[in-house]
């Protein structure tokens, strides 16, 4: 299996171009047929694959940190006649269960970063369709916060997967088309139906689009449009973006390196251990100082590193079903950290920073994979970084000392971070998702900001799931290790999605839901990938056998 | 294959038994090991199959509606030493996935139905459990407002699909865990892998039952608690219960009758015609000539046809994925009836009807199968009977008359009924969240309220999907059902699953949107139901071998 690599930049993108005009940058997709990812298909009509997204993402990323003077985002295709067929269907055809989903997956984050970035970055993407989009490609605009249509008689949105592939649209799609766009239920279905989608005014009546605009005007009205929502932003207007340098990482048999976060790989045993460091050095200086230290400032640098691990880890590691956090560093540190981050938040970068670890966060949630968090001492579980045990399916605290080590005894800090910086899905706090029955034990946790809690305390208050001494630790952690490695793998994903997400649901978590759901059970079923099935038999000129039973 | 009845009543139960105390009742689950409802199978301790809860499900409606006098309902354990094993296992590895999906679907509608009848109906419902509980007994438990667990040092609470099964507790069990009863994630996390399951005051502390009582004092604690409850109920103290009569019903090829319920099905297009009729006569003198006609009285005659009829469509005739509704009467008599209803609501039977329409009308909402309503001449899609047409994925209306029928253009009335009797599972009215992006027709469908509404305004407000006139309307109507039924029922069901609840999620939505998700796929792959997967070899005394991989 080729090992896929999330890390990329403009120079290296075959699918997307960038293009500046002041305060607006035009996202041209402009699919190289031949590059896709693997062998065995084209990337034909604007379709993409996984490689055509994490360029998306890349470039989405790079906007946000390299050019504070872009204030609206337009995506448009860089193909006469065609904006995007969506996801390619003979590379969704080849590929095997794990990879159709962890590709939705991705795929959906980056649609959520796209619109995280219009209303949090003030960088407002606009969508503008020059051509039909199908599929993923009318799912790419629905991210957006504006849709614009041409009106040339041609140009259609459309969502065909149900009546050509059997499945459904892949990234949110429906979802997007009745609670984001809020598109009556009954002209969705007919929607959803139409293989060649909808064009002109109608699309515009049903929310599908919000303007169309003749064919003659489209170029300036699309310029004008964007200028014009860019006029909105606060993005500060002679600011200099920082330089996204390309991230070093070292993979060496078992082992995945970065400058702070490290992953250690236990394949007997069927886990992994993601251990991240604290800053090495104390705050900058000023917030120009900051900005000096680019991709080397702590925040930035842990966001990068945690995010490539945690999608190489899912996308290249399937069978490593058990992930283990631990940090390593100076809680004090950290926290000064997030106190920079808390004081600087008007600054752009500082914003940025916030909503960039925000969504590594959000990843991690959505990963399928237990995770544990092993708070021992010498670890820095504060603030930001406290967030992983929080995010951990469970977390083992280490009371007092161990035997030969001279180091205090492990503490948890919370900080402001943790009330309110990077809320999940469901649009609450880790702490407040985990304290949803006892919201007077949030009280509790509040009131000890920037207090060391031991592991008893943290047991007491409820921080930790188990806190044991250094006497039990090993046994308990082997035991709880095996039994976890023994269970279903579909079973774990089911369970932890549902545990991890309690309360309210938003879109968001209605998206991942339905992925790790409806999809998760399309996608296998015989009716989409069998040998008589849609998927399979796409392009083939036979039309598949569908086993008729509903359930 | 045989067919599923679900009419059953107390003298034919083989599972449970109904003891009464004045304004309390005793529900004791006691399974007849031998009854299952297919071979191959014993129901031991306590477990059940569709035939143990087609009786519960009996059970709690006629508690409803024959006992306005009992306020609060124990269920409890008829046998020494355990409460309920859940699901039977065996039964479950034999089943087809649709079986099980379907299995699953209506004893979640049972577990919302026990609470409905705790929230509006203040018939409370209490668990006292008296042995071990575990899967789907401590899901039953889930249900209730109060959980008692006897304190033996033996009797637990468990939920141990994931370790011993590879699959999720069926009916709604995690979500209820988190959501409804509010326990924190990890602990959630460590109750659900642990076969043993947990007791004692830690049930409590980890909010898992409410109360622990010892095996001294439990027969009396438990009946205190019970009437207690049942103290605070509004149900009438001296009313007396009217008669649930058992339901005609008879089965000629491939027509299904009622008195004012028909299906008719067209097996080699695949789909199936529903005929509600509206009532014979009009609204009785009073709301004790209502009481008088009992079951007879046409609100409570269609919610129970109707049910069963959906219940019937669902369980054995899977393969019928198409459903077409239509009516016939008089609109007005049908207003009369809901205006009767709603002047009377300070009634207990009067609320019961609705509350038990509200129900029937959320099974329509969960039942895959395409809705399609068709509003032509002679219909009466008014007030209640117009809930149909907004349950349904597409409605269908013809313009004007047709030749040769002298009856009036087809017309819609929205009455009260349709602005909150009947909220859906996601909180809102099936008007509300069909109107979720323009709240502005919400209001003017309001200002319709009684007025016959045409086929022109109808489709001009956004009420119906499209209006036809009689010379279009043949084709469109046969292109449109040979297109649904050419599309793959799985993607069917995920797509409508997901278009027919925009909007808010709740507890409800979320049981069910896991159900036909999560677990379908899990239900579906070798890891459970594979010749080495953990259904299948339950009991066998052979460890099931999964596939590792994470999706």
């Amino acid at each position: 299996m080729q090992t896929i690599d999330y890390r990329t930049e403009p120079s290296r993108y075959r699918h997307w171009r960038l293009e500046f005009d002041g305060d607006v940058a035009y996202l041209i997709m402009d699919v190289d047929q031949a590059g896709g990812l693997y062998d065995g298909y084209e990337l034909k009509l604007n379709s993409y694959d996984l490689g055509v997204d994490i360029e998306l993402n890349d470039a989405v990323q790079r906007l946000r940190f390299e050019h504070p003077e872009v204030r609206a985002v337009v995506i448009k295709s860089g193909k006469d006649n065609v904006f995007c067929a969506g996801a390619n269907i003979r590379m969704l055809g080849k590929s095997t269960h794990g990879a159709k989903v962890n590709f939705c997956k991705f795929t959906n984050e980056t649609r959520l970063s796209i619109e995280d970035a219009s209303a949090n970055s003030k960088q407002t993407y606009i969508c503008a369709i020059n051509g039909n989009a199908a599929g993923g490609g009318y799912e790419l605009a629905l991210a957006a916060d504006h849709i614009m249509l041409v009106d040339d008689r041609r140009s259609a949105v459309a969502l065909p997967e149900t009546p050509l592939l059997a499945v459904l649209p892949g990234t949110g799609g429906l979802t997007r088309v009745t609670d984001k766009r809020k598109v009556r239920r009954d002209r969705a279905d007919v929607f959803c139906s139409i293989e060649e989608g909808i064009r002109g005014t109608k699309a515009v009546d049903w929310r599908l689009v919000d303007e169309v605009v003749p064919n003659s005007k489209w170029k300036d009205v699309v310029a004008a449009r964007a200028h014009e929502i860019a006029a909105r932003s606060d993005r500060p207007k002679d600011a200099k973006g920082i330089q996204v340098t390309p991230l070093e990482r070292t993979i060496e048999g078992d082992r995945v390196a970065y400058s702070h976060v490290e992953v250690e790989i236990d394949r007997a045993r069927g886990l992994a251990t993601l251990t991240v460091r604290g800053p090495g050095e104390g705050v900058p200086a000023s917030v120009e100082a900051a900005h000096a230290l680019g991709v080397k400032f702590w925040p930035l640098t842990v966001a990068r590193e945690l995010e490539d691990a945690i999608l190489h880890l899912r996308t290249n590691e399937a069978a490593i079903g058990v992930l283990l956090f631990r940090t390593e560093g100076d809680a004090k540190a950290v926290l000064a950290h997030d106190d920079f981050l808390g004081k600087a938040n008007g600054d752009w970068l500082m914003r940025e920073i916030r909503l960039y670890l925000k969504r590594v966060l959000k990843r991690v949630d959505v990963t399928a994979k237990s995770l544990i968090a092993l708070i021992e001492p010498g670890s820095c579980f504060a603030g930001t970084l406290a967030e992983l045990a929080f995010a951990a399916d469970r977390s083992l605290m280490l009371v007092g000392t161990r035997e030969g080590d001279n180091r205090e005894p492990a503490a948890i800090v919370v900080g402001q971070a943790n009330f309110g910086w990077y809320p999940m899905g469901n649009g609450l706090t880790r702490l407040e998702t985990r304290f949803l029955g006892e919201p007077k034990t949030l009280d509790v946790a509040k009131g000890k900001i920037g207090e060391p809690i031991d592991a008893d305390e943290a047991a007491e208050i409820g921080l930790v799931t188990a806190a044991y001494e250094d006497f039990d630790w090993d046994d308990e952690l082997r035991v709880m290790l095996e039994e976890r490695t023994s269970f279903s793998p579909d079973s774990l994903t089911g369970m932890e999605a549902n545990l991890r997400f309690a309360g309210p649901e938003t879109m968001e978590t209605k998206i991942f839901g339905r992925l790790s759901a409806w999809q998760n059970w399309i996608f296998q079923r015989p009716n989409a990938i069998g040998e008589q099935g849609a998927l399979k038999l796409y392009g083939s000129g036979v039309s598949p056998t569908f086993n008729k039973e509903r359930v």
